[in-house]
């Protein structure tokens, strides 16, 4: 990598992004300039010069870029266009290119390289960066890749592949720097000087003894405003954060956020040190757990390629939509029970959807806040309780409120009292519903052991929909006929 | 601060909470037994002994946490447990708790405070750190605090208070150090040995002519590494990410994500050093933004107290229930359009809310994936259609696929062919009315300037409720009755 790769903002970004767009838009016109000519006679005129001096200055604009750059542009880009720049990014840059791009563009990038080149992608990478790209790598690939390295990153690979993906063992490097504790920081200083580089989010060194248990860190601030001659059991900190590799990243990461924190250290369960975790692993780590929430409440299984295949989109959404049709199908059940009222007195099948409605937007409020407080890990039996308190008590406001509105619209569209009467009673209970299932379903979860927030929407929504419909058409059954 | 703070894991957090609620609750027994004793006789020898007891042994567990570590304890308690260990924290610390906890709770903390105790608090923060907590101050408190500071921080204050939240800005500190690029690295090192600690975060100083202009960084980890003979402008790294008070924070944690960065450098817009944003900043901003947009999808203004009284959580939720009772009641009045036709055939309207929630929930899987394309700034003109296209191309395979079933079942149902036949149509053109208003709605909002995921769930709901109802109900009138 060259020392002058240029670091820039989004709109810096954006440009880049357009200016390559528009040099592959030129190479298109050329190739199609060149399709037209082959069909004439002197194509490799044209072919020879025009065409490769666009690829040159593609080539020469990708070199200047920050691999997480290139990355950024490589999802922006359709995939016949995607391979081309692709192609043209030097082969020693891939592996760091890989690492960067999101999981549904890796899959279109590793389909168009060979065993090969996969390897001498990955030929650039720490063994913790390879477990990162191992799930994508065809099985020949990684067996050659675990062949190719010498043998104490051989035993880092397969360490680093032996943890689940949301522990703190997946967020570990083997970067980590260490010193014994009778040197003098001098000695310290004189052993560091012999990196070139430090590695990267270096912000401390790591004390152990002789049998590599971990004593302590000596931030690296410390060791430049301390006396030279004290010793590393002086000046080291031994309050510090340490890790072990089965904590759950989701820990690690809250760890980090309350501290402060640049590095950790991760330990054995016996107090060896074997690696460390650094911010930019959990930045990461954090970025990509919100966004798949996000994805997962909308639906989506994972993050899609934009420019991913009609079929392959249809593939990770249609898990949701077939629940959604279960759910759907039990709710217009509920409605066929009531066909001989609905019959009677139309107007029901008008108002339904309103009751069924609201409460599942309520219910959704009440979940996003108790997942929320369950996340955070503050919800114990006691302050269950409370909120479940809180939240009847919110939809009896809310009920009075809003139904009472619903009410008086009902009244004044069908001038009918009675059925006004129905609607706010029915908008009530629905909310009350709506928060007592808000409560329960995601604490119910989590004392199953599951993710409370996987698939909230769609269960809260459920049950407001079947219950707000059995209740407004049951109540209206009862009173109105 | 003591040195022998300990920092902690999540269980451990768990552990502590629920010894302060042991020792609350132990502490609520005894002033229930004084109570009782007081309408005997020897209450003091009860209060002053036990009483105190316990407060000084939850005093001394609180002594001994970290600050985050409180605001996480404090955030857990309901109001008047809460307030009591509020009481009990130094005053020296009360500061930074305030920064720790989240905004709700921040409020009832400093509602409990008088002026002076406020005043108190705000002496042991730095300007940056005064900036956000002004918003929660009362006005006079905060005119204190500023004529209490020395004129620079003065200066500081103000231009921190200065910049909208979500810009560059408003992470900014100005704990950054700067150096000359005519001096060696001898010099600096000699120089940073006069801080007894270096403020936290630094992993670079900054190198600045005599007008402060940025010239360069220079990386501890390289100062650690290079001859201390060498200049200061020989050792620097020229190609630093420098950012704009006024750039938007998203953009700048997006730049520390792509470039891995500890801490960037914020310059004005005649390049003169003014301050820093380091990584913890941006790591609890990427946090706040995430947790701002999954509450917002929930329909809830703002991070609520968990406990919270009921009506400030009806406040807080009430704004998104209106917009929905609107899109709700234009639905039912669609659905009143036909009235007629369901008086016919009642079928339609147990099968009608299968038709509309399908479509809400495919709706919903397009913007996610919209929305965070564009978040990413990687969606122009020409991925918009390519984007419509592919989303209609999903619609419509989605339409045939899950429309047909429900056509089956539809037919299975009520034994009318006719009726699956507009059923299975129903379901396709909502799809696809799904997935236009989908890719439509953000792209439309982004354009005009707007936050594309903002209410972006209701609207699309809105659509494809009505929408649905409006094309299964008029195909059937069509081409039933």
């Amino acid at each position: 990598m060259p020392e002058t790769i240029e670091r820039k903002e989004l709109e810096d970004l954006q440009e880049d992004l357009r200016e390559v767009q528009e040099l592959l838009r030129r190479q298109q016109l050329v190739e199609g300039l060149v399709e037209r000519q082959e069909r004439m006679a002197n194509r490799e005129l044209v072919e020879q010069l025009v065409h490769r001096q666009h690829l040159a200055e593609l080539g020469r604009k990708l070199e200047g870029m920050h691999p997480a750059d290139i990355a950024y542009i490589l999802e922006a880009l359709p995939l016949d266009e995607r391979l081309a720049v692709w192609e043209l990014v030097k082969a020693d840059r891939d592996g760091e290119i890989l690492l960067e791009v999101s999981d549904a563009v890796r899959e279109t990038l590793i389909r168009s390289m060979d065993s090969h080149e996969l390897l001498a992608a990955a030929e650039h990478l720490d063994a913790d960066e390879i477990a990162d790209l191992a799930p994508d790598l065809p099985a020949d690939v990684l067996q050659g890749v675990f062949r190719s390295l010498p043998v104490e990153e051989r035993e880092e690979l397969r360490a680093a592949m032996s943890y689940p993906e949301d522990s703190v063992g997946a967020l570990m490097d083997f970067e980590e720097i260490s010193v014994r504790e009778d040197v003098t920081l001098e000695v310290v200083t004189r052993y560091l000087r012999r990196f070139e580089e430090l590695p990267d989010h270096t912000d401390q060194v790591f004390v152990v003894d002789r049998d590599e248990q971990l004593k302590g860190v000596l931030p690296i601030s410390k060791l430049v405003v301390t006396d030279l001659d004290a010793l590393v059991r002086d000046a080291m900190v031994t309050d510090y954060v340490a890790l072990y590799p089965d904590d759950k990243a989701q820990d690690a990461a809250q760890a980090f956020e309350r501290y402060d924190l640049v590095s950790a250290a991760v330990i054995s369960s016996k107090g060896k040190l074997i690696g460390r975790v650094t911010v930019n692993a959990v930045v990461d780590f954090i970025r990509a757990r919100s966004e798949a929430q996000q994805l997962a409440k909308g639906g989506l299984r994972e993050g899609e390629d934009v420019f991913a295949p009609v079929w392959q989109s249809v593939k990770n959404r249609w898990t949701w939509l077939a629940i959604n049709m279960v759910t759907a199908f039990i709710a217009s059940r509920v409605i066929g029970l009531f066909e001989g009222s609905i019959e009677k007195l139309v107007a029901l099948a008008a108002l339904m959807p309103i009751v069924a409605g609201i409460g599942g937007n309520a219910g959704n409020q009440t979940i996003t806040m108790i997942v929320r407080a369950l996340a955070l890990g503050q919800v114990g039996d006691e302050q269950s309780r409370q909120l479940l308190r809180k939240e009847l008590g919110v939809a009896v406001v809310n009920g009075l409120i809003w139904g009472g509105v619903l009410g008086l619209v009902a009244y004044w569209l069908y001038g009918s009292m009675p059925l006004g009467l129905v609607m706010t009673a029915a908008m009530t209970l629905n909310l009350l519903l709506a928060a007592l299932a808000g409560v329960l379903i995601p604490v119910v979860r989590m004392r199953l052991g599951f993710d409370p927030a996987l698939g909230s929407s769609v269960m809260i929504t459920a049950f407001t929909d079947s219950g707000g419909f059995l209740i407004f058409l049951g109540l209206a059954t009862i009173f109105l006929l």
